[in-house]
């Protein structure tokens, strides 16, 4: 593709869809998951491809959860690698939590190819200074970070063949997990199992969006930054009882806004 | 992919997404060309999955334009091909014009593809019954619509490179262009050269809805066959001046009507 000049209002949007083609050209991607892409695309225009103030309070109440929860894990699948897998490891180092590859469309190589490209995600962000707030050892932290999802020995009750499978220390343990982009049976049987599933997901209206037990309609690489940033700053946000059904319609009327506002 | 039941309320689109996936492992459409139909699939969702009142009149507009224009072409892509194909074949047997295949991202290898397909669905075409009001010989009509597109001879004044190139009988000389799913930049193009450009989008918001002469803002296959019918219908429509910028806000009106309504 030719180089998005860096006054392209839309940049971060094309070079997104850049990582999304030449990771589907390397095998790191189902069938379906460009045109999935192409759907969070739209809906994120239609958000004003901005967190949301809906998003924000959503991204509050996560971060607040995950930093509560004795089992996190953060399920990752192809399209969260290429756009956002460094802040899924920064996460990762940060709740000290591991990542799981956990494909709905499983296959071996696509498995391994998405571990394999985490693990040059992490010898990057192992360079990087350390998120602003954070007291930690960084280095420490994020080499800390189990990487799983190659050797799965446990299953997801309620589901049939290879999307049920998953490993037993990462989503098999889990009581809370962050998991962008998921399937809606998928989100059904987590949730069913007792555990909090918090989803990250463009589409408002979708059966993953619907049944979590909190959905961030947000973009995966700002919903990350943004749980991020909630886990290492003092932080207003004061929990009460949590609306997720409030928060989609609080984002549907967010779209109908930016609408009116063109 | 697995069948998809009869019962499932969303069968056309996802059979639409089959296509598309599977005309892609095939080799015809670009890179992006899935990212483009998950796009296309979100504002379809927002718009219900149906033609809108303000997508009718700009498919009466449409007809007119085309009925009355001297050498009217309906120029197609990968997308078009792959989800409507006998939807233009159908049209340009009524209209009595060609058919283009013209691509932004051209390679000889899929011009070919989509022309092979063209003429598969042309020999299913043949063997349909015509459209309930058209009167002339189905069979002749049909197999007289030219495909175009394997030897460009002429160029889209104010482009460069392959996507400038195409035929002079068609594009060339065209007064009107039917073209579904348009690159923004080839329809300012087009309507600078002075010729109507009546484009299917279902974003209201993109660079080609906004510079089209008339937009239809539907998916492909219902806009194709919308048109056709007005076309063998006796149709009450009474045309006055045209404000594009009128129906493309009432797409987004109708967006928000439809999200108040969930």
């Amino acid at each position: 593709m030719a180089r998005i000049p860096d006054s392209h209002p839309r940049k971060k949007s094309l070079l997104s869809r850049e990582r999304i083609v030449n990771g589907s050209s390397k095998g790191l991607l189902a069938d379906s998951a460009m045109i999935a892409h192409g759907r969070g695309e739209a809906f994120d225009y239609l958000l004003g491809e901005r967190t949301t103030d809906s998003a924000r309070l959503a991204i509050c109440e996560s971060a607040v959860r995950l930093r509560n929860s004795k089992n996190p894990v953060i399920s990752v699948n192809g399209n969260t690698v290429l756009l956002a897998g460094k802040g899924a490891l920064r996460l990762g180092a940060v709740i000290g939590c591991p990542i799981e590859v956990n494909l709905y469309y499983r296959t071996t190589e696509r498995v391994s190819g998405l571990l394999s490209l985490l693990e040059e995600q992490r010898s990057e962000v192992l360079e990087e200074a350390p998120p602003v707030g954070f007291n930690g050892d960084w280095f420490e932290s994020v080499r800390g970070v189990s990487l799983l999802g190659d050797s799965p020995n446990f299953r997801i009750e309620g589901l049939e063949g290879p999307r049920s499978h998953c490993t037993e220390e990462g989503i098999g343990v889990a009581d809370c997990i962050l998991v962008p982009l998921e399937d809606g049976d998928r989100c059904e049987a987590l949730v069913n199992l007792g555990k909090e599933v918090i989803v990250i997901d463009l589409n408002p209206l979708s059966r993953s969006a619907k049944k979590a037990t909190v959905t961030i309609v947000d973009e995966v690489s700002r919903a990350f930054d943004g749980i991020l940033h909630e886990l290492v700053c003092d932080s207003e946000y004061s929990r009460n009882s949590w609306d997720n059904e409030a928060v989609l319609r609080s984002s549907l009327e967010e779209i109908s806004e930016f609408l009116k506002s063109i």
